[in-house]
């Protein structure tokens, strides 16, 4: 079988967790490359150019918009975000599977424009362990957690959406599924047509038993 | 997420060594029940009921096949061989992942049957290491090869049917493919409705503020 990248989507509740899992996955394992996204917001303390971002001056996102040159791109506020096609189809054609961890609303366009875009979503055991977890960080006041529950009530509407749901209970186990199916994924008949037709033709000349 | 179990089929090419994969699936993981076959043929030295298979006679057959007592059944030559639905419904909803091992024809009639039932193809790497390892044996003369290729040959042009195809080159690696795909597909949104819709509602509450 050949090995093309998949092109993953990794989205979740806000608080589930997700950013721990993108990290583990990457250390983990071999497979994947991250996403690095291009942002026209000035680097904040400690952030490197190609590491957090890559950090582009207005005129020059604008430009690549012009170019085509996002797989997809928002503007939050003043600053524009976007994820560079180069990087990703780069990488995806050395066979890293690329994870793009974004927002819900963000990952049904990509799902429009790649189709063969694997999405997964990671959600809590419950709603309780949701709010749980908002609140044990200790972190936040009453209103923020309000308020970013309320933001995870809305996300959950789109859940439907993705091709798959992954309990984030224990981390170990959900970093390890998270790993099994996106590599499961490339086992699928769809993805590997030209290994199938290679095989179906080889097989073929056993017919002839001249062989 | 609730946990029903999967009707999975697995078929692959004479030769390609699926015997021993579901023999070490079994063997490695918890997670499986083999279906046993029911057959009208008389018991070989050291077959054992309800190991190898369910013996019945040929009007015990009939009268479960008027039953709608089957999987699937079929008749070869003087005899019937059948997968008994009673076994393989048991299991599933015990959470156990049904194995059948079948061949090609069988499994499309399966998957009319049971839509939600996983197909998985094995191959070997090339065609040319299919015919080696019949060679290989060193059992069977060059008229048996010859005719397992062409019946090999047959079966390729069905693999396009199943939803994945998994690379037996090293055994250890393909069982812990196959585990991989199957556990994997327990994951699947499509299969997670019931917990999905929980959670939905769940969340929705959130939006009350009062909670």
């Amino acid at each position: 079988m050949n090995r093309k990248g998949i092109l993953t989507v990794i989205s979740g509740f806000s608080g589930v967790g997700k950013g721990t899992i993108v990290k583990k996955l990457l250390e983990n394992y071999q497979e994947y490359a991250l996403s690095i996204s291009a942002t026209t917001r000035a680097p904040r303390e400690g952030e490197q150019e190609g590491r957090e971002y890559f950090f582009k001056t207005k005129a020059e996102f604008e430009t690549m918009i012009a170019k085509d040159a996002f797989v997809e791109y928002a503007r939050f506020v003043e600053n524009y975000y976007g994820t560079p096609k180069e990087y990703v189809e780069e990488k995806l054609s050395e066979g890293k599977d690329v994870i793009l961890e974004i927002e819900i609303q963000v990952a049904m366009k990509i799902k429009e424009k790649y189709p063969d875009a694997l999405t997964l979503f990671i959600v809590p055991p419950t709603p309780e362990v949701l709010k749980q977890r908002l609140i044990g960080r200790g972190t936040e006041s009453e209103q923020v957690i309000a308020s970013r529950l309320k933001r995870a009530a809305e996300e959950a509407k789109g859940m439907s959406q993705y091709d798959y749901l992954i309990v984030n209970d224990d981390l170990d186990t959900c970093v390890r599924e998270v790993h099994a199916v996106i590599q499961s994924e490339h086992l699928k008949n769809s993805r590997n047509t030209e290994f199938r037709k290679k095989l179906e033709y080889g097989m073929s000349q056993f017919l002839k038993g001249d062989k």
